[in-house]
């Protein structure tokens, strides 16, 4: 069974929000990041996987955050992939941790095959051969899978159009983009405290260069739920749970 | 005298965009990653200045990519700032450099300091004890300083509301963010081919969460010029020369 790697990471003057901290945006990315080095250091990436005309996509990422490192603040990135339980998702986990190695945040992400010629769904049993069975580690998520959001009642709406910095190499909205519409959304007094949070997302549909999105924002006692439609489907649910 | 200081990079899936080459702005804000970094390390950094109510201010900056990085593909900055010749405006430039080496992309900034409660600009001599006489470095620019823009026609107008994560701490647009703001403005071909190109920037005045911009573009011959406008003034002129 393999082990965590892990990822060292500084919170450069790029990535922090007004707060000077690291925004959530930020992390998330690294998070990403991580998951594509990893992915490309054991063969399994996305680069990989294009030779057969398919590609990985996030489904649902949850994590959480205790603290929001500060600026020039040095953490790593620790990672490892489950055994495969699932027929389509893969779970690849994360753990935050500072410099004295102390936990802050963690998160639990599931991902797709697609054949992009297709626009279908791959079974992970045919991309099995990929995988280097000593790469699968056993040791559990380190919190609770993402969380289905449904339901939400919008009580505001905000419109922009997909344009060219949202795009990733399918000229489709990329995941993190959909982050930062939301919180871009959010009132600003839930940004300026850096207060612990949970935040489940789930990549339902694509989005293309030039669509016009719509931001829907619902606020529901101390969660904020949100829902990005574009002009056929949603195409991204969320919630952040502030604690 | 000073000598160069290197910085290491990585191209990560989150700085490429749909080319999958690093995006310009990421690139531009690699570059002032370094600047924060390398001012922290030798004592003239914000967090220095901010204990006086003062802060260091992008001013000017030019930048020139010969070809645009691979995913994955490993960089170095190199960064020096020379003696100050000007009352107001510190210089700090930049190499990019391939694994080999080679240089492919260079860059001048110019910088200056303001009192942020007087909102007043602030001599280099008040800050010059800052400075060990040591980390100067006289090796030329690398590059052109940054050229004036002037007279731009507007054939396209578009207008975006500043929001969360355009801001910096203190509440003001990010300078990245304009170019963000630009290249969004572009039509998507000039950004297809990873063409060498040289960019001049000049940011003239600050823009406030929540305010109204409006970004104007006008292509004249191989130049794409932009101007963005707040309520009030012109808060960043702009122009790439494609080559």
């Amino acid at each position: 069974m393999g082990q965590k790697a892990k990822y060292n990471f500084s919170v450069s003057t790029e990535n922090v929000d007004f707060t000077l901290h690291a925004s959530i945006e930020s992390l998330c990315a690294d998070m990403l990041s991580v998951a594509g080095m990893d992915a490309r250091k054991n063969g399994i990436s996305a680069d990989t996987l294009m030779q057969q005309g398919r590609t990985w996509v996030l489904s649902r990422m949850a994590v959480e955050f205790d603290r929001m490192p500060e600026q020039f603040e040095n953490f790593d990135i620790a990672t490892w992939i489950n055994p495969h339980t699932s027929r389509l998702l893969s779970t690849r986990n994360f753990e935050l941790l500072d410099a004295e190695g102390k936990q802050f945040g963690r998160g639990v992400s599931q991902w797709c095959v697609i054949d992009y010629e297709k626009r279908a769904l791959v079974s992970l049993e045919e991309v099995e051969n990929l995988f280097d069975p000593n790469y699968y580690c056993d040791e559990p998520s380190p919190c609770d899978a993402p969380r289905k959001i449904r339901g939400i009642v919008p009580t505001v709406t905000r419109q922009r159009q997909a344009v060219y910095s949202d795009i990733d190499f399918n000229r489709h909205v990329n995941t993190m983009r959909y982050i930062r519409m939301m919180l871009n959304t959010l009132p600003i007094e839930y940004l300026t405290e850096n207060r612990p949070l949970r935040l489940d997302a789930h990549f339902a549909n694509e989005c293309k260069l030039g669509q016009m999105l719509t931001i829907n924002y619902e606020q529901r006692d101390n969660v904020s739920m949100f829902e990005i439609r574009n002009e056929d489907a949603v195409a991204c649910t969320a919630a952040i749970e502030w604690r």
